[in-house]
This record gives structure tokens, C-alpha cells and sequence, in this order.
């Protein structure tokens, strides 16, 4: 196998010239990184990062753990860390908890093994005595995303989540609704507490009772969505709007509304928080609390690259970034009400 | 930091007992697993994967390089092949090559200094003489996904493209379909050459020549088949269906329909390959052709760990999978054609 020696031989260079080049591509001249890299490639010489990393204490790798990743929210985020994880030199480790806490622990102990420099995590909903333990164990920086989790005292970056259930559920109060269902996740997650909250909020704003037979918990997932809209719209006092907590329980909404034969906006308005990659490609076009998830990506990496680098000392804090209501088609003026004309209007 | 021999004396076994619960916690009982984890949990003990990797020669690491993890096909193969390397005590560094040939070699050059045990790649079309040079370099097992490469003689793990697209369009020219665009990928991915044959030749077994102005390639992209299909649809010899050569060209498609307020499948049938998460949630529910995303991924894991573990020898084969039609409401019978009355039927 080449050797350092080989490579700076090959390129005609000193041994520390090419240990110069290879770790800070960005400081030396494109000449002399090109002559190196080549010299690297023809040999196959591969710096050893497992023995960099005992020398140096660094890994150069970082932990993400995401609730589901075939999720928008998070492949996109996952999209943006990377990006952002490259451009500092680092490499991510993707997990999937697949929203267990079973998983979310499996993945942790293992990124201990890897000694990942750092981690990004959306901690499962339920509640579990091991993840602090586990993370206390990993000795190094966490930065939490899209979910706040208390007194563990690390920085964290989530959505303004009260606000983007508020200004949903005050757009179809705006559009005429006063039956309006809510298609939430469990409320032992932040997220889903919060944005309850708003709802709840909106109404009262209104000067409108909360219904509690409007409100599901469908565990943020699709087919829970779906099986809880069949049962709100097939119910006497059915809905004339359902605003869903995330993209994924928007589709199992979307899929009872199509099962059903009820055409959108006209027999029922829908708003979710997310938007989606296709929302402008369906009819009606989707009306969504659109995520600034890139941003929150980026924001939750630079976070974690200052508290590697010892550039960010003292308690975590949690960054709030605001929602950006997306006006499109899907809600609308409530029309033909079942029930209409016993309605005292 | 936690030893090894704090963890054995708080579990009042000896070092070569934990040594042998952590490296094979499925050979020994419930009981003493639970013991030896609690210690090591209590400690925040962490076997170091970088020792363990310069003394074993392995990392624990796979790596994964995708063209695009927002592509629904690629985040399910990576919850699939995730799953499936967890099972066999592996964990995956995903990379995201976003179809360009710089990333790609980027990732294999970070993934190289990983000393990862293998590689899973769906490369990218682009030739790349570095590819192969920095592949050889890995010195470890490869196995290709989605996309075939000749003459690197590793295994592989394909649909049949072919089939797909012959299936697809034969579906379209049974529905009554003569002009029949067909919005592809580069023709350099072999999955896009592939699929172009296949659409040929369902038109030549249906007597039908090929028009090669209802042939576009839009790079697998989203906005590219929206421009190519507004195009085509404002053109004076507008196809009557659109075939689409994978999901995100889909919602393209579907993007340009709304756009110009045309309604599918009465101004325009829509067929395409790869399934979506939302097919039947949407008006009308589209008509499709699967990938067996989760068995590809799986075998494609299998092939690779017996690589890995020298229980699979000689030259690479390519695993040709079958992709299956989901008939829905998307591609029907073409009604009001525009110079419906210049056709000669």
C-alpha cells in the first residue's frame, strides 16, 4: 500500500508538504494541490482516518438522526447538512430512527462507536431515561433540530411552531371555516404540543370552541392520517377544513378525500404545515405552511461546527425560524356544508 | 473515560467476557448482554471503532452514494439498505452526488480516507476517468445500484429498464395512444438507454414509427421535464400521452398540466416509471411502473456483505429485477384531441 513518502516522491515534494496539502486543501496554491492529488490518486494513497482520528481526537465524521427519511422534511434537510458538512470538511453519518426510540438508541450507541465529533438530532417522541444517558456518553457537541427537548441544555433549531398552526388555522377561519379538524402527531412530541397550542389559540382568537372529537393524534404518519380522516369525514358532524401537522399525514388526508369521491376545496378544505415538492403539481394546487427547512439545516450545522471548534462556549439556546404560509388552492370557501340548511347563519 | 476493565469489574465479569458480549452480542445470553450493556451504559463506556477498525482492518462503515436523496426512489433504498446493513452490525455514510460527476468523486475520496468496508454507488452518467482510478483505489467490495457500468466487473443490482419502458408504453398504445412522448434521462446513464430501447420497441412492435421530436432528455429533473413538457404541449403535433422516465420528471409533467389548465387523463395521458408514496392520493391517481426499491436494496446489501466476508468470490453479476405496473386512472383512452379532425382514422 503507498505511503506518504510515495506520494511526496511522486510529486516532488516533501513528506510535510503533502500533509500540508491534504489538510488544508484550501490554503495551498491549485498547482500544488493538483500536482499532489494526483500523485494521490495514481498511488491509491488513502490518508487513514481512523488513525488520524486517534492521533487527532477527530472522527471528521458527524451523527444526523432523522424521525423518518423518506419524509420531504427530512431528506431535504438531510440534503442541506451534508452540503454544509462538506464544506467544513466533514462527513455525516445518516440514521433513521423511523421514529422508535428502540432505533434512536441502536443509532446513538453506534455513532458512539464511530466517535463521531458531533451529532444532529430529532429525538423521537417518547420519553426515554437511555437517550440521556447515551448522549451524556458521547462526550461531544449535540445540536437539536426540529424538536426541542428540555433541560438537556443543548442549542437547538426549530420552526416557530405555534405560529405556523396559528396563521393555518387562521387562514381557514379567514376563509369562512368554523369546523375545522386537526390531523396532529402525539403530543409527548414538542412539535405537535406546540402547534396544538396554536390551533387551539387561532380558535379562541375567534372566538370558537375547540372540538376535542376534531382533534387526532395520527402519529405524524400517513395511513393513521388516512384512517383518521375516513373516520372525521364519514362522522355526522363532519369537518369543512382539516389542517394536518405535517406533509406526510397531508397525503393520507388527501388519499380518504379520494378514497371518498369528495372533490377539494368544495367538499373540504385542506391546509398543512410543509410544503411539498409537488404541491404545485396537483389539483387543487396545495395550500402549505411552507418550512424554512434548508435554512434550519444550515443553521443547526454551523451551530455544531463552532461548538467542535470551541468557538461557541456557554448554555445551548434554541433558535426559532418563522413558517411562510404558501396561499395556493386547497382552501377555500366552505361550499355545500352537509347539514347546510339546518346551520343558523 | 471509562476502560474496559471498569466496565468488567462493575458487571463482575472478567475484560475477555466483555470483550466478547460487545463484539458478539448475539452469541451469548439475554441476561448477560443486559448486564455487560448496563455497566457499559452506566460507565459511558465506548469501544473505540477507530482502534478496533486499525487493529481489525474494519471501519464498520458502508458507504452509500446516491444521485439525489429528495428522490423518493433513493430515500427508500436508503431506509432499505440501512435496515438491512444494521442487521449485520454495519452502519451506512450516505452521500448525495446530486448527479454530478464532482461530488461523486468528492464523496469517494472522503469515503476512501473512512477506510469504509464497502461501497454501494448508483453512479452518476457523466464519464469519469477518476471514477474507476478512485474505485480501484477503495480496494474494497462495490456493488452498483440502479445504474450498470460496464467493464468495472462488479456486482450490480438493476430493474429491467427495458421491460419497464415496453410495459409502459405498450400500456399507453393499448389505451389507443399514437404519439406518445417519451421524457427521458441522459442517454449516458444506461437506466435512460435502457428505457429509450424499450419504448422503441413497443412502438415498432406496434407498427408505430419513432418521432424524435416526442423524444426529450431532461436530466431526471423536475423543472427540466416541466420545460420539455410545455413544450411539448404547445407544439402543433402535441402528443397524446406522456411517458415519463422516472417520478421527479413526473411531477414535472404534472406541474405543466396544471399550468396550462390541461386535465389528465382527458387532454393528455400520463404514464411513468417509479412509484410515488402519494400515486393514489392525488385526482387522478396515477398510473405507474414500480421499482422493487426495498429487494433491490436488500440484495444489493446482501451481495455486498458476502463480499465482505469472502463468502461470495469471482467476477460480479448483474441481478436484473422486475418492475410491475400499477394500473390506475392516469393513462386512458385519448379523448378530445386538438386537429382531431385533420387525423385520418
Amino acid at each position: 500500500m503507498a505511503t506518504i513518502r510515495d506520494v511526496a516522491q511522486l510529486a516532488n515534494v516533501s513528506v510535510t508538504t503533502v500533509s500540508n496539502v491534504l489538510n488544508n486543501p484550501n490554503k495551498v496554491s491549485p498547482e500544488l494541490l493538483a500536482r499532489v492529488r494526483a500523485a494521490v490518486d495514481k498511488l491509491g494513497y488513502a490518508p487513514h482516518a481512523a488513525a488520524r482520528s486517534l492521533r487527532k481526537r477527530s472522527s471528521g465524521l458527524l451523527g444526523l438522526v432523522v424521525g423518518d427519511i423518506t419524509n420531504p422534511f427530512f431528506s431535504e434537510l438531510f440534503e442541506a447538512i451534508e452540503l454544509a458538512a462538506a464544506a467544513r470538511g466533514f462527513s455525516v453519518i445518516l440514521c433513521n430512527s423511523n421514529e422508535t426510540t428502540e432505533r434512536e438508541e441502536t443509532h446513538l450507541r453506534m455513532l458512539r462507536s464511530q466517535r463521531i465529533d458531533g451529532l444532529i438530532l430529532a429525538p423521537t417522541g417518547t420519553a426515554s431515561m437511555n437517550r440521556a444517558a447515551l448522549l451524556a456518553a458521547l462526550e461531544i457537541p449535540v445540536v437539536l433540530i426540529d424538536r426541542a427537548m428540555e433541560g438537556l441544555g443543548y442549542d437547538a433549531v426549530v420552526l416557530n411552531n405555534h405560529r405556523a398552526a396559528y396563521e393555518a388555522t387562521s387562514y381557514a377561519i379567514g376563509c369562512g371555516h368554523r369546523r375545522i379538524a386537526l390531523i396532529n402527531g402525539p403530543k409527548t412530541v414538542r412539535t405537535a404540543a406546540d402547534r396544538l397550542q396554536g390551533y387551539r389559540e387561532a380558535l379562541l382568537a375567534a372566538g370558537l370552541a375547540l372540538d376535542p372529537a376534531l382533534v387526532r393524534d395520527a402519529g405524524f404518519r400517513e395511513q393513521s392520517a388516512y384512517e383518521a380522516a375516513l373516520q372525521l369525514l364519514r362522522s355526522d358532524q363532519r369537518p369543512t377544513a382539516i389542517f394536518t401537522a405535517n406533509n406526510l399525514m397531508t397525503i393520507g388526508v388527501l388519499r380518504a378525500i379520494a378514497e371518498l369521491g369528495l372533490s377539494c376545496p368544495d367538499d373540504l378544505s385542506i391546509i398543512g404545515i410543509d410544503d411539498l415538492p409537488w404541491a404545485e403539481a396537483v389539483a387543487p394546487r396545495l395550500t402549505m405552511v411552507a418550512q424554512p427547512v434548508r435554512a434550519m439545516g444550515e443553521t443547526a450545522l454551523e451551530l455544531l461546527a463552532h461548538r467542535i471548534a470551541g468557538t461557541r462556549l456557554g448554555p445551548g439556546t434554541t433558535t426559532v425560524m418563522e413558517p411562510r404560509l404558501m396561499v395556493r388552492k386547497s382552501c377555500a370557501a366552505p361550499a355545500s356544508m352537509p347539514n347546510a340548511e339546518d346551520a343558523d347563519v
